[in-house]
C-alpha cells in the first residue's frame, strides 16, 4: 500500500518540509502557530500501528518540531497531540499556545478561534518553519 | 527537587499503578474511559523537558498504555496528548473514545460531558486497568 494524505488534512493545511518518516504541514487556521505531523506510512491510524523504529522515529520528530516551535514561537505551553477523530490517518498536531490566545486554557480543536491566512501570510510562515527545520537538520 | 504530583491533577483523577517512569491515574470523568500518565520528574512541563532515556521511556509506556487501553475496552480510536493549559506538571492523556459516546467528535476537554463514578464502579475501573497493566508488564 503506497501512502496517499488524506483529503481532509491536504484541504485544511499546507506542506512545509518532509522529515525522514513525516511530512510536516501548516494548519491553515492562522489563530495559532500550528504544525502536523504525518507519517507516510499507509493505513496507520494509531501511534501503535507504526512499527517499533517508527514510533521512536516519530518521537524524535515530535521532539525535534516541538523545540522549533518553542524556538521560533516561545510559547506558554506546547499542545502536543493525537486525536484523529474527524481524520483517521494517524497525524499528530503540535501546537504553540500562549495565554494571551484567544482559546486559552481550552483546547484549540472545538474552541470556535478561527482565521484565515492571507497569501502573503502564510507563505512567509512556511518559510519561517522551513527555514528553521533545515537550519536544524 | 522531589517530584510531587500537582495538586489538580490529584484532585481530578485516582491512582492506579506505577510504571518506571509514569504514574498512571485514573480521570475522574466517567463519561470516557481514560487514563493518564504523569512521569515522576520534577518540574517537567513540556516532553522536551526530560532527558532523552526518560522521552524514550514516555513513549514506551505511552505505547504499552494505549495498548492495554486498545485491548481492554475496543475504541474507535485514541486520542492521545500532552495539553498542560491548565496544569502545566507534564501529564499525558489517553483517552478511549467511541463514536457512540456523548462527546464523538470532538475533544473531551471542553465538551461539557462529564460523568461522576459511582464508588464501585470507580473501585473496579481502577481494579480492571490495574490487573491489566500487571497482567502485561
Amino acid at each position: 500500500m503506497k501512502f496517499v494524505l488524506d483529503k481532509t488534512l491536504a484541504a485544511e493545511s499546507d506542506w512545509i518540509c518532509n522529515l525522514s518518516l513525516c511530512e510536516v504541514r501548516l494548519s491553515l487556521n492562522a489563530a495559532f502557530p500550528w504544525i502536523i505531523l504525518v507519517p507516510r506510512v499507509a493505513d496507520a491510524v494509531e501511534i501503535i500501528d507504526l512499527s517499533a523504529d517508527n514510533q521512536l522515529q516519530l518521537l524524535k520528530e515530535i521532539a525535534f518540531s516541538s523545540q522549533i516551535m518553542k524556538t521560533l514561537f516561545h510559547p506558554t505551553k506546547l499542545n502536543v497531540a493525537n486525536l484523529g477523530n474527524m481524520v483517521s490517518q494517524l497525524h499528530v498536531h503540535i501546537i504553540a499556545r500562549f495565554n494571551t490566545d484567544l482559546a486559552w486554557p481550552t483546547p484549540v480543536w472545538n474552541s470556535g478561534v478561527t482565521k484565515a491566512y492571507g497569501n502573503q501570510e502564510k507563505s512567509d510562515k512556511i518559510s519561517q518553519i522551513a527555514a528553521a527545520f533545515k537550519e536544524h537538520a
